[in-house]
């Protein structure tokens, strides 16, 4: 297309003024204790951040450097402790927001107790079609029998109810939910499930493992309003823990486009790095790639989360050996050799990000084959993800040190799961599990998460556990395998830097350095001097992302 | 949550700073010969357009009126004309792109001509695994007898081919293309279809109705990249046919992902106003309701498309009594009334746009019939569309005139069906039939589209057509049914500001007027003054959208 002189000059300029962007104004962040973490990984203080007021850092300041003369914008922090934002490598934002409107009954002591809880919660959510819940036990409210669906009606009576047992094996339901199910005296429990029945022979409200299906098919799939709910939740909940950045590990397509109306619509508050729920949801999300970082760094999918076992509590991580407690088991493998390869090459070929979840140890060595193996085709910076690398082999370890693979553990599970692993492996197999340490030492790049909400997301208990490899009682005392235990700074970078590296996002966020976003949290203590127990207790007190305050306790 | 004072004031300082926007400057297009259609319907004559650089209009001038003193940009358009771009209020954007990467062969005269072309097409597509056509006629070609697999590849032996016949009722492949389906001398012809044989019983190459599938169903999918170049195909034929903005009519959830990988990475070049195919497609790609307006009002799903019959050529249409070709048959409608009723009500309960497909006269009636009595409940601006109108009895014409319905119609098709309708109607059927003007009297507004790739997109022949309801060869001679054809100014309007407003886009696009976006075409002739039969020639020399130059005609 041949232009005259004066139109290739016009589309020129045209480009230029794009580039030249939004009108400079100086933001000033001062008067901080702030404390990061240096190239070298040592700690850095300084005392001041001057950024654009797109949130983009332009000058880290100490002390003695010239702040900007007549800033636009000028925040004194009067001496509070500033960090970066604390960055999350492997969560579940919308399973984090849903769970957080659902009710949680692990903690009533008494059916009554939790009949006041229900109702309360039905009462502060009237627009909540179901109300659904979990974690309640008979026998920790010493009940001696299973609670009644007439005992639920009391609670609530204007709207179904389904709430989940602790163990998961049980459903409890009041008399709309069975009424929306059609379970009458007549309806048969299915094989391999009991309907819990009265004297008369009709339903009593308790739907025992595969009758819990009865129950659950009926309930209603969340609509796109309760997934915009959900991610409100999800955030304003990371946020209040002070995690600004997360990777999101198996995102479908309607949390997908939860995110993208979220974003649309300026709701994105924190930033998501987003790994899709297998290799279809991938394709329709990215297309012919990974997406561009969206809303201003906020939002992009990285790349494909694959299966390839279960989990230990439940004997479906795959063992090289039987369970210590189950000796003709060895879990199983949920892709074959062939399966996995071909499902990581469809994603590597068009560049995106591959994370393997692989628990047992079976899983790790046959993750690190395929990675291996795809190595070779796939060259250049791929940053190959292991998702929890919980049970590895000594002899599988050093193979993490190759290929620039990322090792993306979550501490808090180590302490979770301690009494479980011992019993499920016995010990001549602990060595190489949760094997922190060593996967560092053989030269893998940890990234730290919380599997939240498996867990709680507060990222300074999974910081004091890298740390300490001791739980909230302190026990064990000294520490699970204590020569596993991460230093102060790689658990720091670990739930910073690490996870942003992690997730292709160095540069943009991580670091509070010159050119990344200002994302930065306000907390009461020195995390660079406070003992393990102390980090643990961390209070964060304001979070701010991208230069831009979005959260703030409310007692200040 | 409560902040001090000075908090707030950032808060609210940076809330302006976003505001305020990008830096100022001032783009001039200047010396033009412009024209437009003002508030009241008349001409608009104006010299010049001032803008902002973000493509909006400041002040539209004529030639008494100040400049800005030193323009950051001026154009000098050396006094040509330049009008609105024109806006299609119904097309298929991806299958006018994807039409653009398949060969043409209806215009060919000869199996060689036919085959030379062929072998061209696939020259120029190197990374098409596939080629793909359509219109292929042996009798044209004074072949007597169907082509051959063998015949095909001399043409091409490298890739499968398939070429639909003319009529849709017969598809013709190449021997790869045989080996890909697995067809061989023992595959039995289906049920409705037919597999041409050689003497030897061997497949020759041609499959007839049923037996098309056999072939189609090896074809492979689209894969994302296939549909970004053909919407860059469709963007391109698009803007060279000096439209700026579109209706898609039928937007799955995989054209949406390629408008957004498009609006991403800054590839969306024409305004999309969408229109979801299906109420599923509608909830995963909407969510809660109509999308904002992306990407500098580029993109917007603004509700769904419905289908309550078929096409008059097929004799899908629902009619109310049966067709005169075939007295058996009255068509059929593809919704019951409850479910037309359903569908529209799921939709507009979250205030999605509803459009219904409605060709037939009972199909009409019904559509109205649905319209009146989703008017009760879901009051407002609704925008009910009713797409195609075609065949309306005149007792129906009048309903048109209520509840701000919009006829959203094609005036190519008019041309192109007159004879077929004629016949499939009868003459005592045709009052009410492409009847523009009595609708435009009842009082609906008409937006007018071109249904492309089913007829060509340039929207000079569908004004030309409006005006005239003669084809391209003049016929017939002072125009099928002329009391209804539309005024010079009305069919204009149709096809851009009363397209924008069926899209709710007035204020954004369509009208050059102050705060609208500078979307523009220079064309070769005034056409306020034009016959119609030159407006049917007219030549657009360049396109601007957002006040870019986004397309100029090579030989200029």
């Amino acid at each position: 297309m041949k232009l005259p002189a004066f139109k290739s000059a016009l589309l020129c300029a045209a480009f230029l003024a794009v580039a030249h962007g939004p009108a400079h104004a100086d933001v000033l962040i001062d008067n901080v204790e702030g404390l990061r973490i240096d190239e070298d990984g040592d700690l850095d203080r300084f005392t001041g951040l001057w950024l654009e007021d797109d949130g983009t850092i332009i000058e880290v300041l100490d002390k003695r450097d010239k702040r900007p003369e007549r800033p636009d914008f000028l925040a004194d922090m009067k001496g509070q402790i500033i960090v970066p934002g604390m960055i999350d490598a492997h969560l579940h934002v919308m399973g984090l927001g849903f769970g957080a409107l659902t009710i949680d009954l692990s903690e009533t002591g008494s059916l009554d107790e939790a009949l006041a809880l229900i109702a309360q919660f039905a009462r502060e959510n009237p627009g909540r079609p179901w109300i659904l819940g979990r974690g309640w036990n008979q026998e920790k409210w010493g009940l001696g029998r299973f609670p009644t669906a007439q005992e639920l009606d009391r609670a609530v009576s204007d709207r179904p109810v389904a709430l989940e047992r602790v163990d998961g094996h049980a459903t409890w339901a009041n008399s709309l939910a069975l009424e929306a199910a059609g379970v009458t005296a007549e309806t048969e429990s299915p094989a391999g499930g009991r309907i819990e029945r009265g004297a008369d022979g009709v339903p009593s409200g308790v739907f025992v493992d595969a009758a819990s299906s009865l129950i659950d098919k009926v309930v209603p799939e969340p609509r796109p309003l309760d997934r915009d709910v959900a991610l409100q939740e999800a955030q304003r909940l990371l946020l209040s823990q002070g995690i600004t950045a997360a990777a999101d590990m198996g995102t479908t397509l309607a949390d997908w486009q939860t995110f993208r109306r979220a974003g649309d619509t300026n709701q994105l508050r924190i930033r998501i790095m987003a790994y899709a729920a297998g290799i279809d949801a991938m394709e329709i999300i990215g297309g012919t790639g990974p997406t561009p970082w969206l809303y201003e760094d906020r939002l992009r999918l990285n790349g494909v989360k694959l299966y390839l076992d279960g989990a230990l509590g439940s004997r479906g991580a795959w063992l090289k050996a039987p369970y210590s407690d189950d000796p003709g088991n060895s879990g199983l493998p949920l892709l074959s050799e062939a399966q996995l390869r071909n499902l990581m090459s469809r994603a590597a070929m068009e560049n995106y990000q591959v994370a393997v979840h692989a628990i047992g140890d079976a899983a790790n060595a046959e993750a690190l084959s395929a990675i291996e193996e795809l190595s070779e085709s796939y060259r250049g910076d791929r940053r190959w993800r292991v998702e929890h690398a919980q049970i590895v082999s000594p002899e599988d370890i050093r193979r993490f040190g190759e290929h620039g693979i990322i090792a993306s553990v979550q501490p808090v599970h180590q302490t979770s799961d301690r009494l479980m692993a011992e019993a499920r492996l016995g010990p001549a197999r602990l060595e190489g599990t949760y094997a922190w340490d060593a996967l560092e030492e053989a030269g893998a790049r940890l990234a730290l998460g919380s599997d939240a909400p498996v867990e709680s997301p507060n990222p300074f208990i999974g910081m004091a556990v890298a740390m300490t490899r001791v739980d909230g009682d302190g026990m064990p005392p000294g520490g699970w395998m204590p020569q596993e235990r991460l230093s102060r700074m790689d658990a720091w970078r670990g739930f910073t830097s690490d996870a942003a590296f992690a997730g292709f996002a160095e540069g943009r966020f991580g670091r509070l350095v010159k050119g990344e976003r200002a994302d930065f949290i306000v907390i009461d203590r020195d995390i660079s001097r406070a003992r393990p127990e102390a980090i643990r207790e961390t209070q964060v007190l304001e979070t701010w992302v991208g230069g831009k305050q979005v959260y703030r306790r409310e007692d200040r």
